[in-house]
């Protein structure tokens, strides 16, 4: 694969991500995963309807940068969390960016400019989703355990998936992660 | 099911979407189809992508309805399209509507009107969000053909999955499903 | 899809019945769940072995009941049981008679006749297709919980999965209901 | 797994069915193949559908030996056609005819004569259930061939999978072979 | 199939391997079962890790033999337990031995003797080879059991499934069945 | 994950491998892909059943780099062959080898040694196994082929797939991929 050279290129290379399923639930057990595609319809969601309850949020760049948070996984596939850690520090980061430059190439910069927004975390808009992929991540994980599959347990335990409002304090967000967490003990 | 009673519970029943397959796949052997959220994804994309190049759409609007615009299927399933033959007229529209209704309960009213929108082809992002719908469809379908799966040919012979820019004119459509019969022709 | 033209026709369409996924396991997240195929099957073979026990019973007439009752499911797709809350009273029934008179097109009228009299529960028979539908339903709750697959709880709860006898007062059907009952009790 | 002891532990039993693919397709490649219930529930379907228009035959006793037919797989799996050539003549038999003993217990002896039958093709209406077995193998090919899946060319040169009318002469059988081999002629 | 003409026939039969489901797994409802050619892999390397503290043993010829033992499946499927029960003594692996005679018909003959030797359980590396198959079946039990998925709680019942260190006494086997049964009490 | 503490961890992780599918068939649509485990099975064959005909290999040896291979993929995942493009020169295989350490703690030290020979390709055993995991790859492609599934033309193109017997002239395998391409030409 190159840089796509017209816009249909790419959307038939985006048609791909429903093929690669997330890392996490795969080394976990779970029959038939969630794709990234799912993932990110789903995050998506999550910014718009709680972003519209998040004062001063600009909620239309929230979900375009939602809309592309997890494209580079096209080129790099969805690694496992653990994946990192033998990697030098930011190279996996930097990789993204480099294939993310590649599979955009037909958008406007501005795109681009999104992914690094949002990876580095920039603004209270990237901040916010970073947050809402945390909920969704725990949103799935509540449903899955519900359905019997997968041993998940400790996805409840790493608070790096609780980012509640984070130093924002996006009260929405914290509210969902408790009334999630209240929904787990209720059983 | 009933009306969701709070946000926590839309967002858990949404995660059932991603094990409805499209039906239109499923009765024509495709195998490991599309679920509804990615092709609600891949819509939504498409509709990002698009919009900025299509002048004097409001392409957050066009966005959100992208968003709302397949989760009656949570509720009635993905009809294939020869059902709606055997409902009496609007039917079908009036049942998506009623359990849209219920689905989206927890969220301002202004989320079901953007379906209501869409449904009646109201205004020229609802159109062109219907546009995008079938763009994609066609997308998938050259995908599934390179892979080998599914008999999918008498897609291509439907003109109802080609609107082209239809009225609105919305050239950058219309363009798209040239360069995709080009590809297609290639082989 | 038209109504079928020959009797290979409809053999060839029947085949698909095997990739539409029963929509009360799918929405509850079982791994790999039955096909409306598979279901028809197990219905028949309780038809054959309960009936030969329920005195008075035309176990010939009740199979063939049982070998058509789900066909219209090929046309409509497998709905949801909270789907038919949105469609007007009847809406769902007159759409399985009117692609049933598509699909059995080619066989004797007398088939689609069978068809009719088991959405009315006109006869004893069709009362015990009805009953056994629902036997075999419970039977393969129980066995997905024992394989630890699908939140199923709310099925055990549920009054209309349990006719037992009926009005007919089949003993045979009230027996295995308490049979299953208990054995999950046995845990 | 020893004899049934009860209806319940039989009915229990036969849901596994749906989990044993037939063997013939998984070796040759097929995605998501049908299972032996799927099968069965097929060849019963022709039976019916086709026996009605067979002179002389009693078509309840013919659907009968249907429903029946492959039970074995459940104690046996379903073994690869070349498997027979590695056991002595006719020990596949015999063991199949063991495991119905033990899959039957709970009911009337008359099933298991029902199963004697169809091993030994001793009568017209056992030799029909045969004929619609192979039938209904030569329709799922041609499915599969439509729907790209599977490396399935040599059943069409394997004359054992035609056996048309056969020594009863059952012309709708002889009929139905035509059709299906001109229908894929067609493409 | 015949015989294997050719180094390559042999290799490209081998790959249908990973078609083949493990029969316990499948009957006992465990979702997306292990292949015949993964526990392969996985009884090859516990022979190798734990050959290597297992004095006296000649550990290159026992990976041979492990890399062999399940061939036989790719012409005889694999049979679930309880089928041998219905077969002639001995059947079963006079059948076993008469395939692989044609599978590996490319290789020289020497492999065949690696697998009678398996068979027959004739020298220390061929019962270490048995109790390593033993105990992969029982790890992957309790990795599924974690995962929730089947119903396998017979497994750590049958004394059959836990060969520890047999008549060799090979004490590394020993200590990993205690290991694994005290991981299991944890939970 | 960190360092495996005991052999039984170890173990417990390798299950795993199983549910990792080779990215390079998951991107080009094939239904149902090899696992990683599947792959190395396959490969460890040719290297046990081609390194007997090349003299001078120590094939023990060529075995065991062969098993441990591809096992950095637990941690580090299948990535897509592009995904090296943006990384650093030599990151992947450093993150591997890093990655390698830890999972394979509880082996001796020489275990992780045989990794590192492959990586480098530092013995003829190291180049042997290469050129088998190539040949590996290339006969699943035409098995897939066959079977109709997934687009996999580019992969013939590519000389990098093709090592044929290499600058150590391994004459077996360079027959074999001839011999491949000659079935491939045949159809």
């Amino acid at each position: 694969m190159r840089a796509n050279d017209t816009l249909l290129d790419l959307f038939l290379e985006l048609q791909i991500l429903d093929r690669v399923p997330r890392s996490g639930y795969v080394l976990r057990g779970v029959a038939e995963p969630e794709s990234v595609t799912e993932h990110s319809w789903h995050v998506l969601f999550l910014v718009w309807a709680l972003g519209a309850r998040s004062a001063g949020l600009d909620v239309t760049r929230a979900m375009e940068i939602a809309l592309v948070h997890d494209l580079a996984e096209l080129r790099i596939g969805d690694l496992p969390r653990v994946a990192s850690r033998y990697f030098p520090a930011g190279a996996k980061k930097a990789a993204e960016a480099a294939a993310m430059a590649e599979v955009l190439a037909p958008l406007p910069e501005r795109a681009l400019g999104l992914y690094a927004e949002y990876q580095q975390g920039a603004t209270p808009e990237a901040r916010f989703v970073k947050a809402c992929d945390k909920l969704q991540l725990m949103i799935k994980v509540l449903v899955y355990e519900r359905w019997g599959t997968g041993a998940l347990g400790e996805f409840w335990d790493n608070p790096e998936n609780f980012p509640e409002g984070g130093p924002d304090g996006f009260p929405v967000v914290k509210e969902l992660f408790e009334a999630l967490r209240a929904r787990r003990r209720e059983g």
